[in-house]
């Protein structure tokens, strides 16, 4: 018997196509949206449909944006020979946080992941490689995540950034702040040791 | 600087009005939709404009229904002489999943909660009482949740029900099934020798 009404299932089953989002979770949201005024539903709806018309992606950094070149790209006050390599757009926004880098992006789109038929055409790479050619970039830094896929795109892209005239960095590896080194995981601690610096 | 654009700002704000959604969640599920085919965000906003247009509250039962009365209040299969009070549209799924009860429901649409304002007038406690002096209930099962304010509402309901002619009954509090007694909280053991059954 249909116990849920249609057009709750149907809004349960749109919910749980997101990621990490269960039938449990979507039937939560959606019940919970029904309890509230229509208003709520409308809005979420409304924001829903105008996204894709309203962003693109920027030609230079390739970052989510309404405009092209982005807000950052089109910004005269941040330094565009320091390109920071990120593998989505989320990396992006959690770097700007930090409030401390000054530079520009690139955005990937993806990591190298063979399994997934995944390989150096398929994300921005060639790209990247253009950018550096034009001549206008300083340095490359690679902040992939420290994951495998993360590693592998990093290594990989050092491979071929090394041949073209250019400085290249990463990201420091080690404890994060704020944590008690006998949590840490033997892998971040042996980094940590690794990539040990003078005590100033 | 606005480095997420407008459109997405507004998307993850409208996902941040969902309850257990915070804004480092929102953001991942609004840069997932933006990296997927518009399709899914579409669909998604199609399932949201449509939802309150066709659902509305069951006149007996006040389940959220495409019809009037609902498909379980409809059915002459089912026992309308056993009403189960539950507090939230959610319970009623949860109860009808187990296939093990055959009667009808009544939901509450809340708690009694002085503290918020939620008081006997707010939740659906008139309407039940007039449901049960129609004469056409023979016995009524509380199941609101074993938290304060549950156990709060089915004490009042108790009070005021047992003064009519109708059997009332609980749900059984103990052990859940599968549970190691000994990571049983004290209270949930203390119920669950008070309540003990003859073993068969």
């Amino acid at each position: 018997m249909q116990v849920i009404p249609p057009a709750l299932e149907e809004l349960i089953s749109q919910f749980a196509r997101l990621p990490g989002i269960g039938k449990k979770t979507a039937t939560r949201l959606a019940l919970n949206i029904l309890r509230k005024p229509p208003a709520l539903a409308q809005d979420l709806a409304k924001a829903l449909s105008g996204l894709h018309e309203s962003i693109q992606l920027c030609s230079c950094c390739f970052s989510f944006s309404e405009s092209d070149p982005c807000t950052i790209c089109g910004d005269p006050r941040r330094q565009a020979n320091t390109v920071c390599v990120v593998e989505q757009s989320g990396d992006l926004l959690a770097i700007e946080k930090t409030d401390i880098f000054r530079g520009h992006y690139h955005i990937l789109h993806g990591v190298l992941s063979p399994m997934d038929g995944i390989g150096p055409d398929e994300i921005k790479i060639r790209e990247l490689l253009a950018r550096i050619r034009s001549g206008t970039v300083n340095e490359i830094i690679i902040a992939t995540s420290s994951t495998v896929p993360g590693e592998a795109t990093a290594s990989y892209l050092t491979d071929i950034i090394s041949k073209e005239s250019v400085k290249l960095t990463r990201l420091a590896c080690g404890i994060p702040m704020g944590m008690d080194i006998k949590y840490a995981d033997k892998y971040t601690l042996a980094k940590a040791i690794e990539a040990r610096s003078p005590a100033k």
